[in-house]
C-alpha cells in the first residue's frame, strides 16, 4: 500500500444530487466539470466489496468471529472499516455509513493506521488486531526511512468487531530489527502454521507474524516473528525468513515480475489441494515495489502482486523460506495488496456451502492508480477503488503435460511428477470463491453458440446483455500451429460503435491482453481515465489427451461488474482492471480474431445481473 | 524523579504583589490564606540554582559547550530549562524568564519530557540530548508498567543550548530489553569510560549510556548500552550491568539505606583522587525507590540518593558492576535525583580556578516532598524546590585509622591499605565545588571563639548573623569516652525565642541530626510545612595521631541559604533539608550540648551574605 494515499481519502458523505441527469447516449463532457457526486452510479460495481462512499485502500484485518461464524472483511478507509458476510455473496457494513472500526490519531498512530491482521481469539478471547501504527511520514522505499515511522500496535474488539479499541500502551513491536536500515516495516500478518511449529519446536497453535519491508541497499524482505506470551505483548524476532536481492526476479522475470526493492502485505499460509491446511505446503502472497532507473525519490512506479510457494528449513539456526515457484496473483496494474485469511469449514459461509477450510483472499483494485491519477473526477464519482471478488487459493495441478521445454521452464509452476515423458505440474490454483461464483452464475441468461473462426475480425454476438453486469464463461481451443504464431483470439466487450474493450490471448508472447485504448469515450474528454493496456502471461501447455498432443484449452471466466473487469483463466490466471465505458449501449459482445490460424470458440454462457452485494445500503 | 510531579509544575508568571507586606515579627497567619506570590521572598535562597519561578524537578542535561567553555546546568521545568555558568558561582538563564529549552508535546513525548543527558559534540558536532520521552502515565514501580510509556529520544541544539530541537523520527531506544517486565526505564545518562572501552574492546571514546529502572519481582537495575553508530541512532544493549535483589541493602543497610525496588537517575563516571578520570575507578550515583509493606499502588514512600564504587568485569560475556562500597550522597529526605557531569579542566570555570577535570553533581531538593505536601502554600510562594550547591566528587582517603571493627564494617568505605594495625580507608570524597565554596567564604564576617562544653544546654553566640544567609565553619572534638555514650553536640541555628533548628552529632547511633520540630512558627499555623527530623549516619573513626588514638574530629561546613540548610562534614557526608524559620529575628546561633561528656568546639567562622547566583534576574 502507498501511505500517501491514505491522506487523500475523502470523507465525503454519501449523497446523490437530485434532479441531475447524466446523458449516456451522447459523448461525455469533461467529467471534471460535472457536479459533485453526479457520477456516483456511472461506474459503480454491484457485486464487489467497497465502502458506501469515499476511498478504499488495502484490504486487511479479515477474520472469522468464532462466536458468530461470520466472516469479517476489512479494508483501509478513514482508518479501517469492514463488513461481515455469511455467504461470501452479500455483505453487511459493521457500522452505519461504513464508518471505520479503528481510526488514526492515537498516541501510537497520530498520522495513520496501516494494514493489520486479526487473531480471532486473542486477548481475553476477543478479536485482537495487530496493525501498523504510523507516527511519521513520508514513508517509501525510494527515500531514507524515518526511524519509528512504522510500529506495530494492538487493538481489541469487545463489540463484535464494530470497534477495535487500542490498548493504552505503546506498540508491541516498537521498531524494526536492531540497526537495520529498512525500506519499510509494515502490514503485520498473523498466522498459525504446523510446519513452523515443528521446525521451531513451538507449542502447537503458536501464532506467528510476518512484517513486510526490505533493507536499503540489499533488497526486499519478509521479517518473521513468533508469539512470546499469551497476551501477545511480545513477538520474538526470528530473522528475515525471506529476502531477495534488490530488484531481482524469479527466473527470467517473465512469470512473476520483479521482486523489486520493498515487499508489502505479505501473507503466509499452508495449502493443499482442497484449500487451507496448516500442515500443507507453505505459500505466500506479497506485493513488490520497484521503479525504473533512475529512481526518483517518493516515486514508486510499479507494484506487483505476487504469490510464491516454497520450502521452509533451518539454515544456521534461522528459519528460511526458499521459493520453488512464484507467480502473479493478478496481472492487472491496479490490482494489488491482496489480503487473505483462513475461512474455517465451521464458518457460516462454509457450513452452508459445505466447503472445507479455505484461504480466501481479496485484492485491492486502486481507483486512481495509487493516488497518481489526480485529475480523475473523484469528487464527481464520490468513491475511489474497490476490492476484487474473493478468491479461494489451493494447490493446483496441471496434468498430462508434455515434458518439454515449456514445462521445464522456471515459471509459476513446477514439475511434480514425471512419468515417461508426461509430467504433472504444481501451481497455485486460484478461483473466484465457490459461493460467489455460483451465485453470480446461478442462472444462465443466454448463450452464444460456439464457432470456429479463422479470419481476422470481430463478430458480434447475436444477443447482447442488457446491462454492464454479467459473467461470461467459455473456452477457446487452438491448433498446435498456433504456438509461436501471430494468432490472437478473444472477445470484445462493453462494445458499441463508439467504444470497445478487447480481451484476447496472443500466442507470440503467451499473453492475455486487455486493450483499453477504445474502452472509454470519457477518456477522450477527461484526464486520467486510464486507457493503458493490461497484460498477463499465461502459458497454455502442450497436453497429452488420449495419446494425442494438443495445446491446453483456454478456459475463460470474465466478470463484468460495470467498470470492473476480472478475467480468470484456467483456474490459475487472473487479470483485473477498470473498463470505464461511457455509452449506455456499450454492451455488445463480439468474438475477436487476429493473425493467422483457426480458433475454436466454445459455447459462450452469459449470466446477467450479478447480485447486489450490499442489500442493506440505500442507493 | 516522580513523574506525576511534572504535571503539577506551575506556570505562574513571576510577579510580586505590590503593597503587600508580610509581618515577620509576629506569629504567622495560616499562610495558605495569603495572596498569591506574597511569600516569594520569604524562604527564597540566594546562592542556589533554581528557576526564576515555578517548580523545579530533577537536575539533568548538564554539559560543557566545547565552543564556549560554559557549563550548562539543566533541570526539569515545564519540560527542561537551564542556565550557563563560567564560574560555578553565578548563573545565566538560557532563555528569558527561565523558559525551557525543550518541552513535552511531540510525537514521541506527548505526555512529558523526563531526565536526559547531553553528548557535548554529538550529531553534526552539536550538543545532542538523549532523554526519556513519555507517552503514557501513570508510571511507578508500585504498579504494572505500561509498555512504551518511557522511550529514549534525541534532540539537538543549534543555538547554543537555548533550544533543543527534537529529531523528527521515533525514539532511538524504543523499548526496554525484550519481554522484560520493567518497573521503570528512564533517565539515560551518557558517558565515556576507558575501562569499559578496554573491557568491551570498544573504539576509544565510545559513548555508553545507562538507563535506570528495575524488573518487577526481581529488583532494581541499571541497563547498559553502547553507542552503535556516529549518528547515535542505535544503542547496543549490553545487559543489566548492575542489578540488586528487590529491597535488599548494602551490608546491614545502615550506611547506604535500601536499594529498593527501582533505580532512577543513575550516573556512571570514573574518579581518582583529583577528580574525574575516565581511566579511574568506576563510581555511580543513583536513586533508589521503596516503600514499607504493604506496598500501596502509586505510593512510593522513600527515595534514597546513593553512591557506589565498584569493580567492572566480564561475567559469561556480560559486563557487570559489583559494588565495593556504597553510601549516601545526601541523607536529607528531600535530597534526591543527583545529576552530574564531567567538567573538563578546559572549561571556563576550571580554567579560571585552575581545577583539573572534575565530576560535578547537583542534587534536587524537592520543595513539596515529591508532590505529597499538597497543602503547602505553593501559590503564595510561587516557586517550589531548588537544586543543592554543586559538589565535586573524587576518591577520598581516610588515613591513620585504627584497624578495628569500626573500620572493618561493610560501610560507605573500604580498607585500602593495612600497615601494622593502621589502615587507610577509601571512600567517596564530596565537597562543595571549590569556586562555589571559596566565593561563599571569601571574607569571614565574624568568628565565635571555640570552647569546651561539658554540660547539657545551649549557649548563645556572642554575635549573630544579621541575616539568614551565611556559611558556618568549625570543627568539634570528642573524647574517646564519647563512643557509645549518650553525648550529643552541635549548634542551634535560625534561632530566636520562638524558633530554632538544632544540628548535632549523636554518638549513640553515629548520626548527624537536624531537629526541625521547632524550626518554624509557620508549621503551627499552616499545613505541610515539613517539620520532621532529618538524620544521616557518619562514622567518626578512631585515628592514630602521633602514636595516640583519638576519635576523628567532626569538621562541619553548614550553609544556611534562607530556608535551605546544607550540612557538610568531613569531606564525605552531607545532609540537606529545608528549615523554614518565620521570625525575622530567628538568626541566633547557639552551641548545643546534651548527654554526658566533654566537647571541644573549635573557633566558629561565620561568612555572611553569600552571593547572588542570579545577578541578571530582576527581584
Amino acid at each position: 500500500m502507498k501511505p500517501t494515499l491514505l491522506l487523500t481519502a475523502g470523507s465525503l458523505a454519501w449523497a446523490k444530487p437530485s434532479g441531475y441527469k447524466i446523458d449516456y447516449n451522447h459523448a461525455p463532457p469533461n467529467l471534471s466539470t460535472l457536479a459533485n457526486y453526479s457520477l456516483f452510479e456511472t461506474w459503480r460495481p454491484r457485486a464487489h466489496v467497497l465502502p458506501p462512499f469515499g476511498q478504499i485502500g488495502d484490504p486487511c484485518m479479515h477474520y472469522t468471529d468464532p462466536k458468530t461464524g461470520l466472516f469479517h472483511v476489512g479494508w483501509l478507509h478513514l482508518g479501517a472499516a469492514g463488513a461481515t458476510t455469511d455467504d461470501l455473496v452479500t455483505y453487511h457494513d459493521l457500522n452505519p455509513d461504513g464508518a471505520p472500526f479503528i481510526r488514526a490519531g492515537g498516541t501510537n498512530d497520530p498520522i495513520a493506521v496501516f494494514d493489520g491482521a486479526v487473531i480471532p481469539s486473542g486477548i481475553d478471547g476477543k478479536p485482537t488486531l495487530l496493525y501498523t501504527s504510523v507516527s511519521y511520514l513520508p514513508i517509501q522505499w525510494t527515500i531514507n526511512y524515518i526511524r519509528g515511522s512504522e510500529t506495530q500496535s494492538l487493538a481489541v474488539s469487545k463489540d463484535g468487531g464494530r470497534n477495535f479499541t487500542k490498548l493504552q500502551q505503546g506498540p508491541v513491536i516498537p521498531s524494526p530489527p536492531f540497526a537495520l536500515n529498512v525500506t519499510g516495516f509494515r502490514d503485520p500478518f498473523v498466522f498459525q502454521n504446523s510446519r513452523l511449529d515443528s521446525l521451531l519446536d513451538s507449542k502447537p497453535g503458536t501464532w506467528y507474524n510476518v512484517i513486510s519491508g526490505g533493507v536499503h541497499g540489499k533488497g526486499p524482505s519478509v521479517f518473521l516473528y513468533r508469539q512470546h506470551d499469551p497476551e501477545f505483548q511480545y513477538w520474538e524476532y526470528l530473522g528475515q525468513w525471506w529476502h531477495e536481492k534488490a530488484n531481482s526476479t524469479w527466473g527470467e522475470g517473465l512469470w512473476a515480475g520483479r521482486y523489486g526493492f520493498n515487499f508489502e502485505v505479505a501473507n503466509i499460509f499452508g495449502l493443499d489441494e482442497e484449500g487451507y491446511n496448516s500442515k500443507g505446503e507453505v505459500f505466500a502472497t506479497l506485493g513488490a515495489e520497484w521503479s525504473l532507473e533512475p529512481i526518483v525519490p517518493e516515486v514508486s512506479d510499479f507494484r506487483e502482486m505476487l504469490w510464491a510457494a516454497g520450502n521452509v528449513s533451518l539454515e544456521d539456526g534461522d528459519v528460511k523460506f526458499s521459493p520453488t515457484m512464484v507467480g502473479k496473483l493478478d496481472w492487472g496494474h491496479s490490482a494489488y495488496a491482496a489480503a487473505g485469511k483462513v475461512l474455517p469449514s465451521s464458518s457460516k459461509a462454509s457450513s452452508k456451502s459445505g466447503a472445507p477450510d479455505r484461504f480466501i483472499s481479496y485484492l485491492w483494485l486502486t481507483g486512481d492508480y495509487y493516488g497518481t491519477l489526480k485529475q480523475f473526477p473523484t469528487q464527481q464519482q464520490n468513491w475511489t477503488g474497490s476490492l476484487l471478488l474473493p478468491r479461494e487459493l489451493s494447490v493446483g495441478k496441471i496434468s498430462n503435460v508434455v515434458d518439454n521445454e515449456l514445462a521445464r521452464e522456471k515459471g509459476s509452476w513446477r514439475v511434480a511428477k514425471n512419468e515417461s515423458g508426461v509430467v504433472e505440474l504444481d501451481t497455485l490454483k486460484q478461483v473466484i470463491s465457490r459461493e460467489t461464483l455460483s451465485n453470480l452464475t446461478k442462472k444462465e441468461s443466454f448463450s452464444e453458440e460456439g464457432r470456429t473462426i479463422s479470419k481476422p475480425g470481430s463478430t458480434a454476438f447475436k444477443r447482447h446483455p442488457k446491462s454492464k453486469f454479467y459473467v461470461l464463461k467459455t473456452s477457446i481451443s487452438f491448433p498446435s500451429s498456433a504456438r509461436n504464431s501471430d494468432l490472437k483470439a478473444g472477445f470484445q466487450i462493453l462494445a458499441s460503435e463508439h467504444e470497445s474493450t478487447t480481451i484476447y490471448y496472443q500466442f507470440s508472447n503467451e499473453t492475455v491482453l486487455i486493450d483499453r485504448s477504445k474502452t472509454s469515450a470519457a477518456a477522450r474528454t477527461t484526464s486520467d481515465i486510464d486507457s493503458r493496456n493490461e497484460a498477463g502471461r499465461l502459458r497454455l501447455f502442450d497436453i497429452v489427451e488420449k495419446g494425442e498432443e494438443r495445446i491446453e484449452t483456454l478456459d475463460l471466466t470474465i466478470v463484468v461488474d460495470n467498470s470492473i473487469v476480472e478475467v480468470h483463466a484456467n483456474d490459475r490466471f487472473s487479470l483485473s482492471t477498470w473498463a470505464r465505458s461511457w455509452y449506455a449501449d456499450s454492451t455488445e459482445i463480439r468474438f475477436f480474431h487476429d493473425g493467422e490460424g483457426e480458433v475454436k470458440f466454445g459455447d459462450v454462457s452469459i449470466y446477467e445481473g450479478l447480485f447486489d452485494a450490499w442489500p442493506e445500503r440505500k442507493r
